[in-house]
């Protein structure tokens, strides 16, 4: 799996929880992180860099644990690789549409994941009488780069970011970008009780899981998992955040640079 | 010169009026910005990487036109080019000795330059007695980089990072990052008018042509400065920012990838 940084590994840990046997190899690109204001030319082309590192590793299948990669990335991984690749995008939606009663369905990501409208697309081929309000909230990232998870000023900004849903009164609400399910407790405040959020990372596992199956690619349910993390920049600011947010599942990161 | 994005574009403004037979060479590196949060090798290669690419286009000289390289990279590159390399965070700290009364010097920067030291020892050089208050403000680039330069969030954020040289009372604050003059007034709205706002852009300019002088580098001064401008990701992104911070100094933008 892989993100640009951090946040997909809200994906890894609900991967470790429905698939325990199987062991995993986390790629963060914490050298070139932020993804979501990048070119999709460039976010494809660091994608393409990670899968081709992951596929060296004996990896049996990718999963991009990152909206913006599987926005701009998908269906150039699909093609070029001979594993199967999952990414967060579908899930999320088909979620997303499951939960919504109203069919007005909200959607935050950032700039990159919105501008693909790969969200929308994948949204109505599911319920095509969906009624979708779609906004890139681009300062989240940094702020949970930041660790700023509960501030003031992380409330100020998600508030103005989620006016335009209120707005338009959406009962479900995908957090189109997997940083976003660490500011899940803030965004549910501001929003209310009445509008369900979606967080497509345990969607994603169960995609994984289905797929694992299909392919009869699981591993042996005798085995345990082992998990690899590597960060393309400096392993001590991964660690140190990574078991903030996660415990100590991430006992050691290794360090692969590109470029 | 090079920046990991559009800031550094303060300290090119500042050149082309102060020496206008000169040209440039602009490089933004927005594939891979920010630079303040990543490590000092990162910082670094990707430095080498930029000052090993302005050499093959004939320039005579480099700009650090970024705090946090100057901070990691300067020394290297004074070492393994055969070109002067100036940076702007020795120009920023005598300009803020020279600036200061009371001697109580602040420094505001990334999370990497302030990590580093660099100001710290750079005013300390010029004035051993000054007291130093120093603080990372890493949400500045991102609101920056967002254009969010006069919003309320930008101002909540700039206060919580302001208080403690409030506290510290110093009378002279140094915008350690060439992104911050691009939020000056906004600065200058919380600290008061007390307080003297350090922007490196001018000083930088000002070492510049010394050292132009002293090496007898100058361009003949019947000759006009051309500029060109290079971003390693979305020209039309750059272009956009770049020409609303600027003008129409930037009429065109090219692209060149590393990695």
């Amino acid at each position: 799996m892989f993100d640009s940084g951090l946040g997909g590994l809200t994906v890894a840990h609900a991967i470790m929880r429905q698939l325990p046997s199987e062991s995993l190899v986390y790629f963060g690109d914490t050298a070139r992180v932020p993804y979501g204001p990048k070119s999709p030319d460039t976010v494809r082309r660091y994608s393409q860099e990670i899968a081709t590192f992951l596929i060296e590793q004996g990896v049996k299948a990718i999963v991009i644990a990152c909206n913006t990669a599987t926005a701009h990335a998908l269906p150039m991984l699909r093609q070029s690789l001979e594993v199967p690749v999952i990414g967060v995008v579908e899930p999320g939606a088909r979620a997303a549409v499951r939960a919504s009663r109203s069919g007005r369905i909200g959607v935050i990501a950032t700039a990159g994941t919105i501008k693909s409208s790969a969200y929308v697309r994948a949204i109505e081929a599911e319920s095509p009488d969906a009624r979708i309000t779609a906004r890139a909230c681009p300062l989240l990232v940094p702020l949970v780069e930041e660790g700023w998870i509960d501030h003031d000023a992380t409330r100020a900004i998600a508030r103005e970011y989620l006016a335009p849903f209120m707005h338009d009164e959406v009962d479900t609400l995908v957090l189109g970008c997997t940083h976003y399910p660490l500011l899940k407790s803030l965004i549910a405040e501001i929003v209310g009780p009445a509008v369900r959020l979606i967080d497509s990372a345990e969607e994603t596992a169960a995609d994984t899981r289905r797929m694992l199956t299909d392919q009869s690619l699981h591993a042996a349910s005798s085995e345990a998992g082992r998990y690899r993390f590597i960060a393309s920049d400096d392993q001590a600011q991964f660690l140190a955040l990574g078991q903030r947010f996660f415990g100590d599942t991430i006992e050691r990161v290794e360090l692969r640079t590109f470029g």
